[in-house]
């Protein structure tokens, strides 16, 4: 793998990752870019002792462009956008609009009132330069490059001052808020180990002072054990749909073998993982015949903070609950945090298994 | 206010709540219904140790019925409804697809796996028999008994084996996924302490061993003596948007004096919060000067856990982040529970102030 950095005309950083035979890249920015705005403002909720990102520049942001205005696709003669290359097959930069950006400050505080400014960072991952593509079309190659990508970049800003968290997903469907339809995930760099995980973190360091164990691994064996909702098992991977699960659509991933975040797996469990990841996507588009919208979240150890007690596991979901209707987050799950769920998990997992590639 | 109770023709409960100079409700269903299927099944999610009711009748449910068709409608010559009477004013029925349903039972637990019926009640509340109105449509009085009969179920479901937290709300429009058009609220009688009203109660146990105060009221307190994102003040009620809040439009709205819940509230503070809750709605139209979709949740104190911590107030808000855009809970929020809000929360009540009526 070949990692090509450069900066952007407004100063963001940009960051090539190819195959070792890749023709070189463009790395000047041609273009006339305004400086970023203000950082967003961080506040702290005292109720719910969370962290809300404050990040008015963030209306104006690109909304829905055609394919001819696509800021995501590879520069051409007469139209510059946001990768000066002619061609790229894996390219990460710095988000123009981040919900978190900066290097730590000072954090305010007036009575029952703190905030800072939202530091931390917010990268877009572009998968393939065809914007009609997804990310289940790739090659097992290319799907490949983006996982060494995640763990590339999960190591830098893992390492990166005031960073406790780093969480690499891809938002895909317009039903679930997508605003750009060319292929893309990105990473959040948080500068606070988030209210799921934190919550997470929880629950496993009550079982481990009642056990001994670690409730990731349990659940895994658990699951293994019960096999009703196992959607696919390969040699470094299980995949399942959790006992309680959320969501019309919904299964957690897991390496056999433990490891904190991306960056943590070896040869082996990238090779399998690029296999599996392509499956699972295909399966969900197959589940009820149309391209599934779906939010596909890797779960990280936090960088500092009980970092021993996490585990990498992607849990990946969608709100399509028929070929034609859509789950709303409606009063219980929006203000009280209580999920009903109108499909049993076995027969979620069910499906996931009648629609496998034979 | 007059009570006027009877069974429908499957079973389930309905409650006619009338001015007392009302004419007499029918009181016999005539229609020929099947019985309810089963209780839905709760599970215990081990990783974020919440419930999730998994309730898998719920996928068949009534789905925007015309006005034709309503089932919320009064019953006319050949066409019955929910409600037998040819009027009413509000009336509250057992929902016939409930999450929740039936009294307490056995506990099933297969090592880390737990899982019960999903008891406990939901209701559904119709504040009017005008199919095209809205709440904010209502007459004060009407509001007032609106008011007067979620404070009576309260009551009365908090008195019912097995309930721990009731929650009052309503969903208003189709962006938040509302299937029935017609004015209605619901009720939740939940059989555990809901996940944000524990994170909630947590906090204010911490602030409370740590300064000796309630948090609730020290918000408030906080809020007025600020003074930025006050929405209105009342004899009985402050409005507010939260210093950290985490959607395009929000508000909060508690008693100046506590109290654990809507039955708790006196006849001053009843009187004074129809008024409100009214201005408030009419003030939410008027923000993007289209019907918003919203959410109204009426937190109360559990029914015996912490329930001397607890404080009613409301927490309204909605998706709607410009006039014809929505906020989507991407992966951020809806896996990793981080908020980000493109609208400044000051901006937000100077919105909410500019549009009040004169």
């Amino acid at each position: 793998m070949r990692r090509t950095p450069f900066l952007l005309a407004d100063g963001r950083e940009l960051i090539h990752f190819d195959c070792d035979d890749a023709p070189p890249r463009e790395t000047t920015d041609k273009r006339d870019l305004e400086p970023r705005g203000d950082a967003p403002d961080l506040r702290h909720d005292p109720l719910l002792d969370e962290w809300v990102s404050v990040a008015a520049h963030r209306l104006g942001r690109t909304f829905l462009p055609s394919p001819d205005d696509c800021p995501l696709c590879p520069s051409r003669p007469g139209y510059l956008t946001e990768i000066p290359s002619e061609d790229y097959e894996v390219v990460v930069f710095e988000n123009r609009f981040p919900s978190f950006v900066g290097m730590p400050d000072g954090v305010g505080v007036n009575g029952i009132f703190a905030q800072h400014a939202a530091w931390g960072r917010c990268e877009v991952v572009c998968f393939t330069p065809d914007h009609e593509a997804s990310f289940a079309d790739l090659t097992p190659q290319r799907a490949r490059l983006v996982i060494e990508a995640w763990a590339d970049r999960t190591a830098t800003l893992s390492a990166t001052d005031g960073v406790e968290q780093v969480f690499v997903f891809e938002n895909r469907g317009e039903a679930i808020g997508v605003t750009m339809r060319h292929p893309h995930g990105q990473i959040y760099a948080y500068p606070f180990v988030t209210p799921t995980t934190r919550v997470q973190l929880d629950s496993v360091e009550r079982h481990l002072a009642e056990t001994g164990r670690n409730l990731y691994d349990d659940i895994v064996a658990a699951e293994v054990v019960d096999g009703r909702r196992l959607v696919l098992e390969s040699e470094h991977w299980v995949a399942f749909v959790p006992f309680a699960a959320r969501w019309p659509v919904e299964m957690h991933l897991y390496p056999r073998r433990r490891v904190p975040d991306l960056a943590a797996l070896d040869e082996a469990q990238r090779a399998d993982l690029a296999g599996v990841y392509l499956e699972l996507l295909r399966r969900g588009d197959a589940f009820f015949g149309i391209p599934l919208p779906y939010i596909a979240a890797w779960h990280q150890a936090p960088v500092r903070l009980r970092r021993e007690l996490g585990a990498l596991h992607l849990e990946l979901f969608s709100v399509q609950r028929s070929a034609d209707k859509l789950k709303f987050l409606a009063g219980s799950e929006s203000a009280m945090g209580a999920f009903v769920n109108d499909r049993e998990p076995e027969a979620i997992a069910a499906r996931l298994r009648e629609v496998a590639d034979r």
